[in-house]
């Protein structure tokens, strides 16, 4: 491995994303590395970790001035479970057989659930709790019941997605498998990459910040080869001898991207981003002929609860009827208010459960009133649609079923203690907020794949970069991204480590 | 232009339309044009007979026997109107305005609405019809009033779409533009494509049938230089001055594919295609870089009528609510049967509207009784549920509305004559019709552009091998895709014959 830190002699071309740069036109080598890690979040300081534990030398290019990537902005939140139970849940009594994780799992992907990945994935998320603790992250193992967004205590096992929800509850086994970086406050992300980002330095790889990937360098063949870097205002040559590992993160933050891969997360005003989620990893990897999948499906939450009590609440829309199952994930719910006629949400609370939303506490009030009549009139709904709807709930609430919904019964109670109100969800009043769950095909080994489905050589994708466990807008639960880019991240990693020389 | 017929003297390479070959692999140039067009379908012969038109030479490879692609099993439907009505429109007393059709084909287009192709096209789209004319391929002139699927009578004119119905005719003056060839029968595309194609070889575009395309050739700065071509079993290498156009259709023969990229479209077990929709096109477009869109978006329509009195009747789901008006197009009407929970959907009639549905005679009639009591108990529906959705629905439209749904009342009647039976449109009962509306990202001349948005030199794609009009399933009107095929098929012709040699 050498470096040149000299600067190029020649005039440096326009290098883009979403055009290789040959390898003929390639100046001179700056850097010589086994594996080049583009990204040093969740699923790039994995990679690193196994690409250096099985011996590789490699590079880490991060765009940005520190560590961390998204995932350092994150909950911290890790989706994991299977195997009977990680050391927490089974310290608190839960069991979890990986069938019932494999099954949840694969309904969270939706149509197009990857059973390869789920099953790879299910069968190995204890282990790799175990394995993230030995790297060091701290897990206090307690556990936090109810029903949160993310935790603001250093707990960490929660229940984190849907489920204790219709429909997945019916067909797979509950258990809470959000598993949380110790830490006070909003931002377990941030201890959880401290760590995870020591760790790979402290294995030897080379970490650059503020060094942004321009484009990947291919041969004759397409093989990737190496990548063209600009580290602090410098184009930089970097030759791989195994391969590029893309774990640069989504597109959440390119709007023109956005508005042409995944248009209706417009709809959505805020991102869960660190920043620097631009596609740029996903582009590159379309340059080459990579194929992208799922590219319109996206996070989208609308963080309508805490306090919790706000989940026994009913959502109805323009026509004055339910259309959710309110104790589903709130990202779940959040498909479904988005896409709502018209773009018209209210929930229904009364006196008694009613309380600001935290996350949202300037949450518009559209409608309040001593009867649900009023309530109906004020928001200018159908005669009798709304007060139908709340009666057939009230009735069936007060003997704990959800016949049309099948909302859980702990979550129902029946809407009748005055005044009443209806707060916004419509577009406009809402805040939703977005992360896009499209990318690069890949095998779970984290080859990139082409539209025939074949393996690029040298090319390895991993976290937001690749289209991994979260593909399905509906199905997601948090922690999974985490668990998907931190597991698959480590596949990239010893995938690439372990090819033959080019 | 020199074509060697002499087999190539060396071990020819396996080709896959996902990875292009480059040009110092050529052994020889077999062919060399101007243009060459893959497929001889709506958009293929467009695009010919306008590269034609401007003087350029064109070689057409197409994979089948035969000419006309998809197109010829088609309807010969083609969705065309504005600059104030076409001469159909014109003489049958319907105006319509290029502002209304941009508003309504905005609308169709769904949140990835492409504005800048959409004004491109309802500007010409009036004249288009009148080219369509002038290439030889006749109508009669003749306006078909009711609501079809496809005529099969030889009439011109007809309501093909959403347009007189909810939420489309709220925004947008409604008017019919669904022109079809005059061809008695189903399937007027033969005539449409007969005539194209032969336009397009009477102006000396060469056409090679038989003949699939294998891979694209790209020079070392990634410009399309020309494409591999396998001509009765022998590989052809073809140079192409000007560029490659990709009509080669959509993937939905492509079962690999669809899982893939649409596995939402998995639903439908009727594909529709002329049996070429493999995807090769797009693949190849991918192989050097062009970014596709929406590749999980896909027509699906659930024929339930004709007879249109059917329309008359409405669709509930599992928890006996109705959950679309009726009569909006029947793939929308589609979509939304499709994505019901638990795939469960019926139509529920009464004995005066019934008659068995043409195109799947044999639909499961779940359930019939005197009373829509008994029709909820067979059903399995909640107790109270069914009954007071058609009690709802029969008292509004006694009166001629629907509040909720917002049916156009000439549709509306009350479901008050028994018997009354509902046929099940649940998964497993229906048949859907699909095709894949996603494809490569382009310009509106055609260009094909990269993840970067830049134009990829010498590529050039239309039709479904393109991401056209069609981009949103819910939006889809008949006539669209042979009114998008046909129209930006003569752009990427145009573009690419004034394009400078390279």
């Amino acid at each position: 491995m050498s470096m040149n830190t000299a600067p190029s002699s020649h005039a440096t071309p326009t290098y883009s994303p979403g055009h290789p740069c040959p390898v003929e036109d390639v100046p001179q080598w700056d850097i010589e590395t086994d594996v080049a890690v583009i990204g040093f979040g969740a699923a790039g300081s994995c990679a690193a970790i196994e690409a250096r534990a099985a011996g590789a030398d490699v590079h880490v290019f991060e765009v940005a001035a520190a560590p961390g990537g998204s995932a350092s902005w994150s909950g911290g939140e890790v989706y994991v479970g299977g195997s009977g139970g990680t050391r927490v849940q089974k310290a608190h009594g839960f069991e979890d057989s990986t069938e019932d994780l494999y099954t949840y799992l694969m309904m969270a992907g939706g149509p197009g659930a990857d059973a390869e990945r789920v099953r790879v994935y299910a069968e190995g998320a204890a282990a790799h709790f175990d394995w993230l603790e030995a790297q060091g992250v701290p897990f206090k193992g307690t556990y936090l019941p109810g029903k949160w967004i993310e935790p603001t205590t250093d707990d960490t096992l929660l229940w984190s997605g849907s489920e204790a929800a219709w429909p997945f509850s019916a067909k797979a086994k509950p258990a809470p498998r959000g598993h949380t970086a110790q830490f006070k406050g909003w931002g377990g992300g941030k201890i959880l990459m401290e760590k995870l980002c020591a760790r790979a330095e402290a294995l030897g790889a080379v970490v650059h910040c503020s060094s942004r990937a321009l484009c990947l360098i291919v041969d004759r063949a397409r093989a990737v080869v190496g990548v063209v870097v600009r580290i602090e205002g410098e184009t930089r040559y970097v030759r791989t001898r195994k391969g590029v590992i893309l774990c640069a993160g989504g597109f959440i933050v390119n709007r023109e991207m956005v508005e042409r891969f995944a248009p209706a997360a417009l709809a959505c005003s805020e991102v869960v981003s660190g920043g620097n989620d631009d596609g740029s990893g996903i582009r590159m990897g379309m340059s080459v002929g990579g194929a992208t999948i799922h590219m319109d499906q996206f996070f989208a939450t609308i963080p309508f609860f805490p306090p919790e009590s706000l989940v026994k609440g009913i959502f109805v829309n323009k026509r004055g009827e339910r259309f959710i199952n309110e104790d589903a994930y709130h990202g779940r719910v959040g498909h479904y208010v988005l896409r709502q006629p018209e773009g018209k949400a209210w929930l229904l609370v009364d006196n008694e459960i009613f309380g600001r939303p935290v996350i949202q506490p300037d949450i518009e009030v559209a409608a309040v009133g001593e009867t649900w009549e009023e309530v109906e009139r004020e928001l200018d709904l159908p005669a009798g649609s709304l007060v139908r709807t709340v009666t057939e709930f009230n009735r069936h609430a007060a003997e704990g079923q959800d016949p049309l919904f099948h909302k859980a019964s702990n979550w129902l109670r029946p809407l009748t203690t005055a005044p009443f109100a209806a707060l916004s969800y419509c577009v406009g009043d809402l805040k939703a907020h977005a992360f896009t769950m499209g990318g690069l095909h890949t095998r779970p080994s984290g080859e990139v794949l082409d539209a025939d489905g074949q393996p690029i050589a040298g090319l390895f994708a991993a976290g937001r970069s690749a289209c991994g466990l979260p593909r399905w807008g509906e199905g997601y639960s948090s922690g999974m991204s985490l668990g998907d880019s931190t597991f698959f991240g480590r596949q990239a990693g010893l995938a690439v480590a372990t090819r033959q020389d080019t």
